[in-house]
């Protein structure tokens, strides 16, 4: 895959880490980026992400092939919807939003014609922010979820698909719903029980928190506007997740209880065989 | 601090690094190691943690200045309440148990005059086990905890405070049930959140297990038995900080069911503020 002209709308850490993936591969002749400040753009200019920083999204996108949008997920389905109109006929616009469902029905129903939009989730990220932690390799054999839906242009579905291998990723096609409920599970629901645990610390014990208090707890140090609109856009499927994580913590609660030794010993076995799977 | 012959009883991951840390350092003039199989004094022999290894613990510990006990904390009371009889006049016996009413409660009352005993625990380790990762810096600028009740000898505890603080590690002293309703918080309950985390995780959701589930769950790859025996011990806090933590939960879950949007903002950033505290 070779574009002529690739937008990175928000160029921090996912952002950032699309433009060097793509620069190094080879994958856009020239990365243009957008951001609100001039202060970000510069800083991507110089760590290399980007060619060209534009403060103007609609001008930006309207010298794009693909359009990736980085942004938080409570601004994506608007700066999309508004970028529309200003596309190139057969422009290729996606996202890299932890939430798929709500950005997808809202781009779906506001596009024009001849412009394409297929939703995006790079399973890839840390707690931290910004475009000093993009990585080339952010993408290297990680998953990212495509979406489709019964609106989604074949064509344009196989150019994401390509976007993202040709940035080293693995990609796998989802309904949207899907991917939301998929990630309830092993993203938001981790997320609302680290901030949790995180939150239950009193100062005076914070000498007493060792490296699995620091490993349970670490996307706990995520930021607060990111996360309250991941949840808010995935509300039910979270807490059907949380519902079923009750269920289970209660389960182990009872076992502890009655001191039935055997069968937490058990349940921490199977979960051991799982956390095993998963590999470091 | 120089020890003449320093034993350790259990040759795995925290008995490994204790044994590289007190030769590393120049703390002990002779390491003993005991072991229940000849293949892992023979690993711990290779990789260095330790001059001799022995099978028969009695022999070992009759030959101690200081010995440490870092086996299973369901082990750690009858190993060393066994050892008391054999133990040279002033010699000082301590533990790396993960819990400590217990293991300090069954041991004050089973040793002879003139064998001393402290306990303590080194907040440090991980979820792998075995000398293989043994590490001589596993201590440096840890914190270990070391108990203090009416019946412990006051110089004992000073040697006990002085052997961690040659090894590296800051030193605290606290009495033995108010270190237990600490880690039952900061190590213990994340380690049963970690589980019902990890064990929630249907097989064909394994791909979806990002760097965030990965992180939350790490401590779920821990020894079952290991953890089923420290759970069992500190029992009654364990419950007690499920308590609170489920009421923690709560307010998290009703803030998304009512979408009280900036409620859960400002518990995400409170929850922030306390991880970015703790470093990476």
């Amino acid at each position: 895959m070779r574009i002529k002209t690739l937008t990175i709308v928000g160029v921090g850490l996912i952002g950032g880490s699309i433009g060097l993936a793509a620069k190094r591969r080879g994958v856009a002749v020239r990365v243009l980026g957008v951001g609100r400040q001039q202060t970000s753009l510069q800083r991507a200019l110089e760590v290399g992400a980007i060619d060209e920083g534009l403060l103007d999204i609609h001008d930006a996108v309207s010298k794009a092939d693909v359009a990736v949008f980085c942004t938080p997920v409570d601004r994506i389905p608007e700066q999309i919807a508004g970028a529309g109109p200003y596309c190139k006929p057969g422009a290729l616009l996606t996202d890299a939003g932890s939430t798929k469902a709500h950005i997808v029905r809202c781009v779906e129903a506001a596009l024009p014609d001849g412009v394409y939009y297929v939703g995006s989730h790079p399973l890839a990220g840390s707690e931290k922010r910004g475009c000093d932690f993009a990585d080339a390799d952010l993408f290297q054999d990680r998953l990212t979820v495509v979406t489709q839906t019964d609106q989604t242009d074949v064509n344009a579905l196989e150019r994401t698909k390509s976007f993202w291998n040709a940035l080293g990723s693995r990609v796998r096609v989802l309904d949207p719903e899907d991917h939301d409920e998929a990630v309830a599970l092993t993203s938001h629901l981790p997320h609302v029980v680290a901030a949790a645990l995180a939150g239950s610390l009193p100062s005076e014990l914070q000498d007493f928190a060792a490296s699995g208090f620091r490993d349970t707890t670490r996307i706990a140090a995520g930021d607060p506007e990111l996360w309250t609109a991941i949840l808010a856009q995935n509300r039910d499927a979270v807490l059907r997740q949380l519902q079923v994580f009750d269920i289970g913590l209660a389960r182990l609660r009872s076992m502890l209880e009655v001191k039935n030794w055997t069968a937490l010993n058990g349940l921490l076995a199977q979960a051991k065989k799982v956390r095993d799977a998963l590999g470091s």
